[in-house]
């Protein structure tokens, strides 16, 4: 009888679990919760978790029990009683470590020391009973560990004995919007705008509670709500009660809100004549400006500054330098523990010989100067946001002044939406690159993590690929971006295979064969763009302004730096921009060793040849192949490497719902012909310098004349210009 | 055992539905397909439906076989098999009069006469089985009654011995987009574009699909892709193959697709040096291009035409008329099956004496002059879709010329997409207003659905209140516009109140108070609207382009028809626009009896007065009160309005689903306040010309000042400047 109730019982969950699988829409990111498959885990899981007793008080205590009792009802589809005494074995006991029910236990409490935001998950006995704890010195920190335990869950792996003890490498992991309060988002490919600023405040979106559960869910804990290419309005009080309202939904899930500072604001809202740092009343204007939006905002974290690029307004405007316009806004926040994150992401009017070289010219002579609570927000790259650039030299450079880095997570460079590139790997790259700062290896991520200087703080942003689609992010794989970046955040030094797995788990299926095809579609990915839009070191040939497609041919615009041109200098002879020094120079801006290994023709590796040497199309590399040769082979790689995406997609079709599946088809089917697009305007065109025939078994559908002419008015994620 | 298999299957289901409640976002309209929860009613539809013939091979075939499974697999939770043979009682038999198993039945076929998109519901005995009959002279009439009868089971009515023939009154039932290429919506306030164009034609949303869905479900047949005030560049080949994405999608649910005509087209993109309708190259640039649309889209609708209005190129920019430049776009499609609809939405930039009469003046001595296959587009008022306006005295005036009514979903004037407004009752109104044409009563709706004279076709078109969010049309009720729109397209004879019935049985509950609180806010909000904004036929006192909340001092604006005191004419004697014979005279565009009803002050209902009369401050109202103090009143009494409907709301709680009812009750705050704002400002602006004190029991909380120094530069839904 039991017997046949389970089947029915059985059966009808199969059957919803159906529909609702049929259905997914991807707005649930990799927080889906629906039953697990794997029954003998399942009965683990049954076993081990007889009841819950979460003790405390707060509202982020609120946010763990709705989660807890979200998560396992659904993955376990049973209703686990939340308890308030010990009874059973198999109880999860949650809070922090002054909770009642935690306080009186015997473990180690230094694991805790390193961070308010660590959390211990511990089989222990208690009362007795076989328990599980998890704790923190904080909530928040509470609020990880229970997203770390749902995980193992999510992943289906086994919790019993099994004692974790984590905390940040980096204290700021936030999220940088660069969102206009017109809702348009520059360089944003997933619909627009999550901020529905016309009704907010009185109306708060079930969007901003799901946004912020998947952001703590990853670790991140804070959020830059506006563009860098700030409007100031959004410092008069009619906006800050807006960003109150969202501060007032992210905090229980531990996210600070920070807004983008417009340097003229005191100008533009203020009434000021002036905004120059140096003048009391532009000082006491953003002190009393601070004061209000604290006044709105307690647990305020700060302002993000673009100044002086592109068009920005900035100190230099005044003669003043960017550390004497961070300082001033430094010195407003510090009484309430706000800092400045001042972007290092600079170019005057002045058109530099090479402008990769400008942030490090820029920022290296300010080194020190700097007011404690300032941190200055360095790109991967030198130039913006390539598919492969080397790591920025101010990685290596900075003695006394901390470091935080940029990466973007929205696809500008990479295809926008459209494209799969899962970019944990570009982060890894740069991350694991040795910088030999302070005369020791150091890598990229060690720089970002360093507490052991007197750094006040470290940092790490991700420039948002988030709108208000569907599924948040356009391409149900850009998800894994969200995912990974907050990851990487939490912990620089993990890697990417890794992260792969536990997303694709949560996004997609547990089961062994569908990870492993997704996996091997995702890992691969970040590189095959490469290939097939910049390869061996090549960069910025992208469309004009909207950054879609090929056009290595842009040249004549307002700013030779605008131009593909600029930065390819292909000829008769070759191709590559040459930054050693017999060129630019921009390699004496590294440490040695990297500098060496960069300049010499031979030792620099194929990867970055173009970005660093200007190199004979006979140019004869490790392949064998000369550098003509290679070009095309890379190229054609790339397309290859999409078509077999595509293969391994197929075979997924079974594990995955049926709308993911077509659309993820779609986009992979728009990905190959935009690789093909890639490969045949970029070689016909450079072929005009070469002179050489096509290396390879491929031919271009159409000629150089048609590509040029292509034209894509509408193409999103461009600045508007109302 | 069975019965504990049913009681866990029960159990199990209640658990995933209400896990499902609990995360309503509102994305599945009215076509949710929850479990039913009348359990009598239920056993009723289970034997009645035991299994399921579908007869035919189309894809609007397929779509209906999809349809039911998900109905009937939803609602009443079991899986009814899809057969192809009758064999037991209780098969429902589908298909077009020509199918197999149709062809054979007997029934009177003169009832699907009227329409091919006509449907009979039918209970028969079919081979001795005790069957019901869904049938229709095409697919697309058949998928119209599946639809019927699957609101019927959604609605929980009774399916045996209930016989239904039904059949549109109006041909072409058609949203039109007020979508931009760049993804925004003109007075668009639930998010941005469904269109995607960046990622069409080769990635098609599912959304484009539910959409489809929905819309079929309703009756409406053909979607306007485009903004009226249009782009050239949808008519690109680049473009038309992402027209034709969609079209792909929407025609197995009998949609068809139009676009908006940009009258300077054959410059901007044709290369030519004029648009004038009269030149051979024009018109064969036109010839083209639709037959290269047509190539494209072989059921391509036709074009919707904004010209010579609010700047838009026309006709008369070459000294040709609008029948000219109607007839030129007529011929091209009429080799095709095309039409034209011409909007009469014309104001040219001489500004008249009263704006209202300019689209009779233009139109009425054209009549007769149009092609067979042009249709005039008239706005349901005069004016431009206010909260309340006399129907269009062009409804009563165009002898040989048919006209199509234009409502507006979109709630540019009636508070967005934040306040509760079902517009139903509105459009009834003005469908039920009797013109007196061709000598007889002539409701408008009978002008729009005659047939009867030499008329081509019939049509209604409503603006789309359609964007990307998750719900579609940005607040949970103004789903129900979406819905009545369409109904009142098929039907408009039928009745708000059991459309109001209808929808929020399938959208919220079948519970039987529920609905009647819901109905009970519904019914009476759009006059709650009139109250609070715009009173006793006041009009058009927004603010300036963006439209959002009052603002009836806006003078001084480029065009004084573009400012509020232009339309209220307030001053220390009185208030309202003169429109009878001592006035404007716009009186004389209806005809009689109306024509006298409107110009006595005395007769001239009270909803009305001040569109037509500049009336005394002390004029004494049927109401007994001065026309101050009623005017007072109905500020007030709007006020009063909404906090009803609060309460109303509060008492759904147990009923609907936690986010929704979050949703509607902030909304409804957000909707008070802003009433409150309106009566405010309305009333402390206009006492600086009645002089008198506030009538009843509030009492401005600022002052007049304060409202007007109010600016909202981003407010939603404004025409983009890029």
């Amino acid at each position: 009888m039991n017997n046949l109730a389970c089947r029915i019982g059985y059966f009808l969950c199969c059957l919803l679990v159906t529909t609702i699988s049929i259905a997914d829409d991807g707005y649930r990111l990799w927080l889906k919760y629906d039953p697990l498959t794997d029954r003998a885990i399942v009965k683990h899981y049954q076993s081990s978790i007889t009841s819950i007793l979460v003790d405390g008080n707060s509202e982020t205590i609120d946010v763990i029990k709705r989660e807890l009792a979200m998560a396992t009802s659904g993955l376990l589809q049973s209703k686990i009683p939340f308890i308030n005494r010990i009874e059973k074995n198999g109880t999860l006991v949650i809070g922090n470590i002054n909770a009642s029910s935690i306080a009186s236990l015997q473990f180690d409490r230094s694991l805790l020391q390193k961070s308010e935001e660590a959390y211990l998950i511990k089989n222990m006995i208690v009362k007795g009973k076989r328990c599980i704890v998890i704790t923190s010195r904080s909530d928040r920190g509470v609020l990880y560990g229970v997203f770390y335990f749902i995980r193992l869950l999510q992943t289906q792996q086994r919790i019993d004995g099994r004692d974790v003890v984590n905390s940040p490498a980096i204290a700021n992991r936030i999220l940088n919007h660069w969102d206009n309060l017109d809702r348009t988002v520059e360089r944003g490919y997933a619909g627009f705008s999550l901020w529905d600023w016309h009704r907010l405040p009185a109306y708060v979106d079930q969007r901003y509670h799901d946004y912020a559960r998947a952001n703590s869910s990853i670790g991140i804990n804070g959020t830059v709500l506006t563009n860098v290419n700030a409007n100031a309005q959004v410092l008069t009080p009619f906006y800050l009660e807006k960003v109150k309202a969202l501060a007032d939904v992210f905090r229980p899930y531990g996210i600070k809100v920070y807004l983008t500072a417009r340097f003229s604001a005191p100008m533009e809202i203020g009434g000021l004549s002036t905004a120059d740092p140096s003048e009391k009343n532009v000082q006491q204007w953003w002190n009393d400006k601070v004061k209000e939006i604290y006044r709105h905002v307690p647990d305020f974290g700060g302002f993000l500054v673009k100044a002086n690029s592109e068009g920005q307004p900035g100190p230099q405007n005044y003669k003043r330098t960017h550390a004497d316009g961070a300082n001033m806004l430094a010195d407003a926040l510090a009484p309430f523990g706000g800092i400045v994150m001042w972007r290092a992401f600079v170019y005057d009017n002045e058109v530099p010989v090479d402008r990769t070289k400008q942030a490090y010219n820029e920022f290296k002579p300010l080194d020190g100067l700097f007011r404690k609570n300032v941190i200055v927000q360095v790109k991967n790259g030198p130039l913006d946001f390539q598919p492969r650039e080397p790591f920025h030299p101010l990685f290596g450079a900075m003695e006394k002044t901390p470091l935080m880095m940029e990466f973007q997570l929205t696809q500008e460079y990479l295809g926008f939406a459209t494209h799969l590139a899962f970019l944990s790997p570009m982060w890894e790259e740069c991350l694991k690159s040795k910088t030999f700062a302070h005369d020791k290896p150091s890598t990229v991520a060690e720089i970002i993590s360093d507490e052991s200087r007197q750094y006040q703080s470290t940092a790490i942003a991700g420039v948002a690929n988030i709108g208000n689609d569907r599924n948040w992010c356009g391409h149900p794989f850009a998800q894994s971006n969200w995912y990974a970046f907050g990851r990487l955040a939490w912990d620089p030094f993990s890697n990417s295979s890794q992260i792969a797995d536990e997303w694709a788990r949560m996004t997609f299926s547990n089961d062994q064969n569908t990870i492993q095809n997704i996996k091997s579609m995702m890992l691969p990915s970040r590189e095959l763009v490469v290939s097939y839009m910049t390869p061996l070191g090549l960069h910025h040939l992208m469309g004009w302004n909207h950054h879609y497609g090929p056009a290595p041919w842009i040249k004549d615009k307002p700013r030779v730096d605008w131009t593909s041109v600029y930065y390819h200098r292909a000829d008769s002879m070759g191709i590559g921009f040459n930054r050693t020094s017999t060129g630019s120079n921009a390699l004496e801006q590294y440490q040695q060793p990297v500098r060496d290994l960069y300049e010499s023709l031979d030792k620099c590796p194929d990867e970055l040849l173009l970005w660093f040497h200007h190199v004979s199309w006979n140019h004869k590399m490790t392949s064998g192949r000369t550098l003509w040769e290679e070009m095309c082979y890379k190229y054609q790689a790339g397309v290859i490497g999409v078509n077999n995406m595509k293969t391994l997609w197929d075979k997924t079709r079974a594990q995955v719902d049926e709308e993911r599946y077509n659309a993820v088809k779609q986009l992979l089917e728009i990905q190959y012909q935009e690789a093909v697009w890639w490969r045949d305007a970029c070689l016909l065109y450079f072929q005009t310098f070469s002179k050489k025939p096509m290396y390879g078994d491929f031919k271009p559908a159409h000629t150089l004349e048609y590509y040029q002419q292509l034209e894509f008015p509408f193409a999103p994620g461009i600045k508007p210009k109302w």
